[in-house]
């Protein structure tokens, strides 16, 4: 049963890091759940484009999200 | 950005247990995308109503993912 | 894999006809995808409260849809 | 088409700030797109419950939501 | 917290109007919610590949859209 | 109302077999609901990328899925 989906914004996220968004929430639920729950515990990464999500209005490209993850403001 | 939905069947887990998830995945998040986006990153936990969740077309209630928990047979 | 989600009006159809709908759609999905996928195909329900559904800013409830299904205007 | 869906947590609005929400979203909507759209034009509200949704970790409730609303620190 | 996600067939609007889109939503929400609320407002569209989205089973490409946008019928 | 999400992971099914099941779904939606209900009766399809899905932590590609449905292990 439990279904996580993770939306981001595309590029923002290196093919690495997706991977290890995924292998870290879905041990992080299974922590909670229990192991005999593994196989019916599905996580899944939804990309949206840059440009297409927004805060306030403000329509953020990958780069505003990474000015935002080292500190600056959004 | 990142926003997280986890999608569960009502009374499978417990308020504490529910908390836990929130909790842990939030936290499994920022270890892959950094403390500086602490504040932009979501979870949200969305209960479905047992009997409204089907595998292979057999619906669940709570008691048949306890079951499955427990290492049984869905 | 394949994930269905029927969003529905509460209480537009009955409990008999949420359980033949979860039971229909899964059919119609492995009539497709081969029986092999029958354990990953999962399908829910998810009801949304009367009012809080709208078409071009008209606000539906539940009997808005039966007189719909029923062939009058909606 | 278009299909625009509104999360929010429960009791945060009262039910005529949610006819208002669904009643000038929509008209947004159609402002841009054409008067001709609006037959396909779906607004939807979706109830998250309170403690369920969390911002970096920590679980809103209605009154938390108020507070921000009324410029408090969240 | 209000998150309004908005699914659109990619290719109906164009960039100009998408930012229009969002921009009007924006603000028709903040208009309901109060001026304090404007950073947790998120608004997300999510683009559908034409032939992927279906209106009694009649699948539209952009072009219907476009034709019922016009006041023709779809 | 009824809105049906078939989210899948691309490269999955042929476009046929897509085409094949928004018809098949849209079908079995309409059987139980009533004809009159077929104008608003909308049934999406939703992509997912090779990758970004995964059961149990093991991230599937599409080859993965073709496996499953052939009745290999997943």
């Amino acid at each position: 049963m439990p279904l996580v989906t993770i939306d981001l914004i595309e590029d923002v996220f290196t093919p690495d890091q997706k991977a290890d968004i995924i292998d870290k929430v879905t041990e992080a639920m299974i922590a909670v759940e229990g192991e005999g729950m593994r196989q019916v515990t599905w996580v899944r990464i939804n990309d949206f484009k840059g440009g297409d999500w927004a805060i306030g209005g403000r329509r953020l490209a990958a780069k505003d999200v990474h000015a935002l993850s080292a500190g600056k403001a959004a």
